[in-house]
């Protein structure tokens, strides 16, 4: 997507083949990039969170793993750089699965050939990961066309697209989920408008989506979480689109803690409410979303204090609670499948069941 | 209630007729009495909201005018005190209430009766909020027991309830509405536990409510907006109590906004939801809440920015949003009727009806 007119991807290879990222901490306030030079400094990036969602994660660790190689091909970095990488982020089901893809792609190498092969590895995974969400962003943008058709012959000079968290191209590599049909409307010419949840405790949403959205010049407002409801009940919301962390086999939806609660306002006043997700976050073992998947609990800090500018300019955390009172920081919810309209996919998109699900990935009945 | 084990009030008499108040705009992180000397100092004090919540500036305002009264008991001083501490909230129903009983009180009688008669009429007003909201509590106590003796026979160890927003003895005199209740059972020895919602963009849950539970040793925990649809999801909340800014005739309720939200999460889930509220708050004028109540909006900069404590220990405002991104601030929304399970009141508790409200209010039957 676009930083002020320019192209921008998440991460990338500099010519003297270090790892280039957006130090993503310091957004909204400040837009730094930070080269990576060495397999510790890629496990940092990802350990402190200057690279956040799961496809990012996991090409920074498959990147990770080459700096590891360029330093030292042998099989003891390969092993060091793997149980660097996988501690940095233990519940990130997606940081496992791309170091077992990087394994797996060069172990069996000779030592000479290893370093090359992680980074055409590291990068066909950022590749795959542009394509799938550019493929997802098509299917979505088809829905966000009917809806828009029937909006302007009611009259509506916009459509308004509420979402929650950041599920767009600052947690991919490019494109986003959730966003990446709103990226594909915007640039096609459909007046959208995006309510931005802030997405309380660690603000995902003010910090991220509105800033990604603010650089390609997508129009969008930042607003409270409370907020989506009264918007639904007043015809303020044309569709909800939401990214996902993991979706059962029956199409529960885990993602960040407060989707559930826009998804019950959404079929409180018949708001069409989509799930946007790659294949690959499809759990196909898990049924029951709400009894099966184990929700983490975080640092009640995120809740307890906040970060932001002040009027020196400085990035500094403020305390907002009493001293002695306990808080609770529970990260994602569940939303049952019986919530959501639909999912978009890289195939296209389905009924959120099982039936579903197979219409697109066939492969998976068992 | 208490503050370390002492009675306090949220506003109250010196012995030399000044008026002494808590700032609130300084809690949760410094507990400050301001003395009011001055219809000024009164009419400040409200604008700046160091006091809120519809009850206490009601009884507030009418000690500005006892106050103003104090230092020249003219008829010029009567309007100016009530011109001017009518506008300092526009918008806040009770106060203009208050200010009309306050006028009705001593108008009519003579230049040397009236500092008395104010005086006299402000503490029957603040007395008459405390006779209220205690009622209200012995009520919504009955509830809450009923709950605890069930959940004790489950096995439960504590009754977990859930407010949103201040509506304790912060916003009142003393008691509070939603909170009364829960004070009610901790002081009769249920075990209670609340969950305080932060409630965003203001805080009040963050910053108050969880404040005045500390302070009389309510055991609470402060979570995120997001958080209490998978609280009750996995049962973790008996029963959700919030108060009203404004109930229609047919009982739908306007509140903090947000309380929509968890009002869909407590259906969803079989959970009990209870508005507290005194009669005054019900505007017999009006049957559809999301029709006929116009929703304030507020300066978005409560959006963008937030107050905390720095680790200097100084209260600052700090940005949360990217420099050029809108923010969206609506103070209210509209529960809808259908979705409360009852109405606790002074006069005892309803169905959220115009059948139930009218059962404890008949004269309003027309």
């Amino acid at each position: 997507m676009k930083i002020n007119g320019k192209d921008a991807r998440s991460i990338r290879v500099t010519s003297s083949q270090n790892v280039e990222i957006i130090d993503q901490i310091q957004l909204p306030h400040r837009y730094a990039t930070v080269s990576l030079y060495t397999v510790e400094d890629a496990a940092r990036a990802i350990r402190e969170m200057w690279v956040r969602g799961a496809p990012l994660i996991g090409v920074t660790a498959a990147y990770g793993v080459a700096l590891g190689l360029k330093a030292d091909p042998s099989d003891a970095m390969l092993e060091r750089a793997y149980t660097l990488l996988l501690s940095t982020r233990p519940t990130a089901v997606n940081l496992r699965w791309a170091l077992d893809r990087t394994m797996v792609a060069v172990r069996s190498l000779p030592e000479s050939d290893r370093c090359e092969a992680a980074y055409a590895f590291a990068s066909a995974l950022a590749e795959e990961d542009v394509v799938t969400n550019s493929a997802l962003g098509d299917h979505g943008l088809t829905v966000l066309e009917a809806l828009w058709l029937r909006r302007q012959a009611e009259g509506a000079e916009r459509l308004n697209i509420l979402t929650h968290c950041n599920a767009g191209w600052l947690a991919t590599v490019d494109w986003g989920t959730a966003l990446a049909p709103v990226y594909k409307a915007f640039d096609s010419g459909i007046p959208v408008h995006v309510w931005v949840d802030e997405t309380r405790p660690r603000n995902q949403g003010a910090a991220l989506t509105a800033c990604e959205l603010g650089w390609h010049g997508v129009p969008h407002t930042v607003i409270p979480d409370n907020t989506g409801g009264h918007l639904m009940q007043h015809g303020m919301v044309d569709v909800v689109i939401v990214g996902a962390d993991r979706v059962t086999r029956t199409g529960d939806t885990c993602n960040k803690i407060g989707t559930y609660l826009k998804a019950l306002a959404a079929s409180d006043n018949a708001v069409p409410f989509y799930v946007a997700l790659p294949g690959s976050t499809v759990d196909w073992s898990i049924r029951d979303g709400l009894r099966e998947i184990v929700i983490e609990t975080r640092d009640p800090r995120e809740v307890t204090h906040i970060r932001g500018e002040n009027s020196a300019g400085d990035v500094v955390a403020v305390k907002l609670t009493p001293k002695d009172s306990a808080a609770a920081n529970y990260g994602f919810d569940v939303t049952p499948a019986r919530l959501v309209s639909g999912f978009i996919t890289e195939r296209g998109v389905c009924a959120a069941s099982e039936k579903g699900l197979l219409s697109l990935f066939p492969q998976e009945a068992a």
